[in-house]
């Protein structure tokens, strides 16, 4: 099939409106939200239902071209943009946005892929009910990415990665085939486990179209502290006491370095520092819990208490209103939108095991400013699940430039450490195309064969989101 | 490689006496707990390292010997056991239980496969953590098998299945090679999650060899009731307003039918009904918390003060000490033993949404005593997960023999409701040999297919346990 073919073809199965041709207004579909990538494609599709989501994979299958899912298009990897490499459709899933059905009995949400994660979390609210899953672009990225890229966020700590809140999918395999998976149980043991396979595979093995959400119970009460503590390590300790005395009411537990700090009291509105100094490292602690808020804010305050008289806590200030949380809350969001207007930065999304946060930070420190004097690290992140967001400038802007050349070198030097402690180069946002040569470094050869045979077996023309992953 | 190559090869490379060839010596390896399985085996080989594991499978692939994989062995659906129908060697994992790291920094633990769970229970304990898996056979089960199952039992409801608790694994693959993937990490989105293709594999797509397990704050208190309830519905809408107002502290949800109760405190010595009857359902319910008792116990009373108010109580006893919860524990924990006294009956372990377990209850019971009047229902189990044992026989011992020859029937009557209602037919049993075809009625073409594919793609000659799963 030509290239007129595939778009009358797909124009017959979808209705013509729901196919974009015009280059000009394929455009906001063809570059990532960073800007980094562009790529082209005959053709962005908008299916309405899963028939036509498979319909058009049928099309794209038998013509040979690659199909690209997408649907907020809010990834910072690029992982839904076409690589320009190869014929190219783009399947976005915004307007599959129906919810499908609400089980408050069983705590289930039943979605189609294109709803917005805060629509998700919206409608759990409106039944009584918490979807936890939090990240920064919750108004517009959509749950079918959020399960295609395993997201993460600010309350993995307690309820886990996007994997842990999924209990079934739908998926359109490769060949156009539409696997209902939509099962709504806490336990099923019969058989592997496939919905395994499609979450946090970017959309390289199926598309995936509906799937089934856990809910948990609304926490009525939330506590929220700002605390100064001597260092990475202690923070850590912290946690481990925090948690030993309160257990899950800690649903967030996320680390703020001085430059992190700076850079928000600069460039952000009416934020000011919790202290009257900025310290070297800070913690933004939050216990929530369904009870009553007197006995948490005793609970919190008791064990920052302990955290004074055993070092690890050097300064402490309780959010006394739902204001002054946000307050706190807003220093630790308005991070990355400080960082974009101070300027350019090479930025790393890292995991290692939460015991070894220290030994990074002081390694990869000394490491950088040994060989790149005055680097300025801004470091912050989930402490928690041992992962940080560790981003490098400098802050004159001509030596930025020239830093920012280095990036495959200082990658290099960030990477290696992480690999040395046992880590991960993409702890949440995935390796898209801004990491898929980077991860052949650090995976075993052993590795890296099963995740081809697995691309393989469920993708034999490989025309699922091609360039991507592996 | 004949036979005798094959067992000398063995003893060469793990040493003479880890490889029993005795026909005698082999028997407790080759049958399986219950004693419904019996196999044959050339050899039951117990390597004391990944390298001998390795080694085993080296042979074994080259020889085209079947390979089965073993842990404390059981398992309830024969999936430890050689099926006989081929030249086997049973690879058993129990030499290898060393506990290879303690991170409670990083609330982890490295351990072998062949640790017991009550070992790795223990090692948490010691360390002033929680590892919340715990079920019938802990004491003598591996973990090896736990992960292999995918193993549930009574604390899922709050901490997940053992899928939720392995963040790494190492694998010995099907042509011998091994997979180090024994990252301790919280986040990790680097490609496909290979660890999750063999959990709950049964063995069928390579052997696991160790595992990093996540570790929980441990508890401090617990408060423990019994809880008489209208009937399933009603326990069900108890569970969401107790978790609605104790959170995370609802650990165990446990229901238990009028037949069950009556079973054990026929058989099972120094057991006494909490209340002065025997109603048709009860409810164990477990809250658990890090902080003191008196709050929780009073928590816990308020929650049953409202479901009497709202009538989703009929009668409760709340627990006044810890020989108390035991003796209320006792009731639940005992209904396998107090079953097995009494005789045969045909065992079901079977999931539905939790909305629908009290349709399923009633539809079920509805249409087995239509077509087999006196059946008797001991059904129980993990109705906050939507999982119940459901098990049927006669009273009347001739009756009962007639009727566990009718199994088949009443499976398809019970399976074909459960697939309704859009259940799974093994909940947290696996289907070893016993579902392995009964599965296939309740699977879609495209769903079994894929299945077939993974298997394919990572057991390409069909000797990693053949005749389990698929």
């Amino acid at each position: 099939m030509d290239d007129a073919n595939v778009i009358s073809a797909l124009a017959d199965a979808l209705g013509e409106s729901q196919v974009i041709v015009d280059e000009a207004a394929q455009a906001q579909w063809l570059t990532d939200w960073r800007g980094r990538y562009r790529g082209q494609a005959l053709a962005v599709v908008f299916p309405q239902n899963t028939g036509e989501v498979a319909a058009a994979v049928r099309i794209c299958a038998q013509a040979g071209v690659a199909m690209v899912p997408q649907g907020g298009n809010t990834g910072l990897c690029g992982g839904a943009t076409p690589t320009g490499e190869q014929r190219s459709v783009v399947i976005n899933l915004s307007h599959m946005k129906r919810v499908l059905a609400v089980d408050t009995a069983n705590d289930t949400l039943t979605v189609e892929a294109g709803c917005t994660l805060a629509t998700v979390q919206q409608v759990a609210a409106d039944n009584g009910r918490l979807f936890p899953l939090s990240l920064a672009s919750e108004g517009s990225c959509e749950v079918g990415g959020n399960l295609s890229t395993n997201a993460g966020g600010v309350q993995v700590l307690r309820y886990g990665n996007m994997r842990e809140l999924v209990l079934g999918v739908e998926v359109v395999l490769s060949d156009g085939r539409i696997w209902d998976g939509l099962r709504a149980l806490r336990k099923d043991n019969t058989g592997y486990d496939l919905k395994q396979l499609f979450i946090g595979a970017e959309g390289t093995l199926g598309i995936v179209t509906a799937m089934v959400l856990k809910l948990f119970p609304a926490p009525r009460a939330r506590a929220t502290a700002w605390v100064a503590v001597p260092g990475p390590a202690a923070a850590v300790a912290l946690l481990r006491a925090v948690q030993g005395a309160c257990g899950d009411r800690v649903t967030a537990f996320e680390i703020v370095g001085r430059e992190a700090l700076e850079l928000v009291l600069r460039h952000i509105p009416d934020t000011r520092a919790p202290f009257g100094q900025v310290g070297e490292w800070a913690v933004l602690l939050e216990l929530s819990d369904t009870g009553e808020g007197e006995a948490l804010d005793a609970l919190l305050e008791a064990a920052l208490a302990d955290g004074f008289e055993t070092g690890l806590v050097e300064d402490a200030v309780i959010a006394s209103s739902v204001a002054q949380a946000r307050a706190l809350w807003a220093l630790r969001e308005n991070i990355s939108e400080a960082q974009r207007l101070e300027g350019v930065s090479i930025k790393h999304d890292i995991a290692v095991p939460v015991s070894r946060v220290g030994e990074f930070l002081e390694r990869a420190g000394r490491a950088l400013c040994e060989r790149w004097p005055d680097t300025r690290i801004v470091a912050f992140g989930h402490i928690g699940d041992g992962n940080l967001h560790y981003n490098l400038s400098k802050a004159d802007a001509l030596a930025n430039r020239d830093f920012i050349e280095r990036t495959p070198e200082i990658n290099r030097v960030v990477h290696d450490l992480v690999d040395a402690l046992g880590g991960s180069i993409s702890a949440e946002h995935g390796l898209g195309q801004l990491k898929r040569e980077e991860i052949t470094r650090y995976r075993s050869v052993v590795e890296l064969e099963m995740m081809r045979a697995l691309k393989r077996t469920f993708d034999p023309q490989g025309l699922m989101n091609p360039g991507k992953v592996v």
